[in-house]
């Protein structure tokens, strides 16, 4: 196994736990559990590959429906155990989005589009995932809720990988370093409760 | 017309009535119900397509619009008929999931995919236009509302079919047999208010 | 630039304003409401070159992400004066679909498929954004909403389309006309508040 599907397979198992804990929330049985882990890991890499024309990367190749089943199972064995984990959703969507973000810029890239629209690949293929698996779990999307820095900590880390890209680093350290930053700046937001300022017309208020 | 239209148009009409059902129940005006129709009916075949890298069925054949068309006419005509009949939506929703399921699976092995991709293939085929429709008519998903065994009697009967493979049948038989036991489980499952028992993590109780 | 060109970027822009005005309401912070003014443009066209099997038309041409960032930008900063125009959302929105709708038409046609599927895709590009944009500000969709004709009005203007096709008119005519007929219908329905009948079943009223 390469590097690339290491990583891959990393942001799959982030994305099932996540989609295990938002699902087991609703007490959905079993194979609903399984259904919302699958879409949550395969979502964002889907829109991805749709988009970009290339064939869907989970219907290719088997270890990303085993890794899903696998962890699935396991996630649900020692759910206990995640749920020591305080804000353990939080963590694994997190390191999920960071991974996906950066894995999604890079295959932007591998199909030759300029960086913008590689940024804007990256974003969706980490955000659409969760957002689907809110949708599905009737939960209003992440994304969408809590006004957290979200979505602009992918564009982040995107525009860091452009960046990074500039300078002589190999290739590893700037999936790493970009992917890092995805992490620390969603992070560091949640932690310091840190929010861009709203926008909106002033006469919304007395509607 | 071969076999295989054949059942696609049964699938087609099924979920289209579906949908009538459906957004009458909401008061739409008869465009509003020709669109729910026509997204209920493509809208798994359309994923499937998608997903396989396939022409989209219904853009390629007028056969499927003109078969919506016509059906929901009729649906809306007859729809005090439609009612006396008991759980009508319960009914036309479960042949339409039985037949997209054994649709979907075939498909998928048309396009040389493995047997549990094209298991999943077969399960968002059948299950992909109900959540449409149950999103554009602002339900919660039938997938997700009643913890009923649905996706899971998708899963069953693709499981059966390649079980059915291994023997020297027909394939008309092995698909008529699949289909039967999507319908089967989930008439059995529902009549008998059978569920999996749900998973969730002890303390969600006491939130 | 070519007409065709220029009537996609002024649809572009209509469904980016009524972008920022749906997600202003929601007090998004500036890169949410980037997000929804870029899935509100570009999400009935993606949805559409997808269908047909084009290259999605926004990740080639960067001319469709600028127009969508300024307009962004103007949007916000000029919001003031955007909300003297009354109904500001409804104009954005009816004049995004009137050009989309017919954009949808004319890719189908370019795509060789026949006038009733050429009208599916029109209606389903013009309204498909709006869609999203309205799920993802946790809106019913307007499509559903407030029974306002809205994809008749689309549908109408499809017709409108191959209509006109079968006399000897230049292109740019055919095309303007049948855009008006769906800006015209909706607006007139809406000022007259006119609706189609609702159909449903009786008992419906005593559940």
């Amino acid at each position: 196994m390469d590097y690339y599907l290491v990583i891959d397979i990393l942001g799959v198992i982030a994305f099932s736990i996540s989609g295990v804990l938002s699902s087991m929330k609703k007490k959905m049985d079993p194979f609903g559990i399984l259904i919302i882990a699958f879409v949550t890991s395969v979502g964002g890499g889907t829109l991805r590959d749709i988009l970009i024309g290339f064939p869907v990367a989970w219907m290719r190749n088997l270890t990303y429906v085993h890794v899903i089943l696998i962890t699935t199972i396991f996630a649900i064995i020692f759910r206990k155990k995640l749920v020591f984990l305080r804000r353990s959703l939080f963590l694994f969507d997190t390191v999920g989005i960071g991974l996906y973000t950066v894995i999604g810029v890079e295959k932007g890239l591998s199909a030759e589009f300029p960086p913008i629209i590689c940024i804007a690949i990256g974003t969706m293929t980490a955000c659409f995932g969760g957002v689907l698996r809110d949708i599905l779990c009737n939960e209003i999307p992440l994304l969408f809720r809590t006004k957290e820095i979200y979505a602009t900590a992918c564009m982040l880390g995107g525009i860091t990988y452009f960046i990074l890209l500039k300078f002589n680093l190999s290739s590893e350290l700037v999936f790493t370093i970009s992917g890092a930053v995805v992490i620390i700046v969603r992070s560091l937001a949640v932690y310091f409760d840190i929010r861009l300022p709203s926008v909106y017309l002033s006469h919304d208020h007395h509607p």
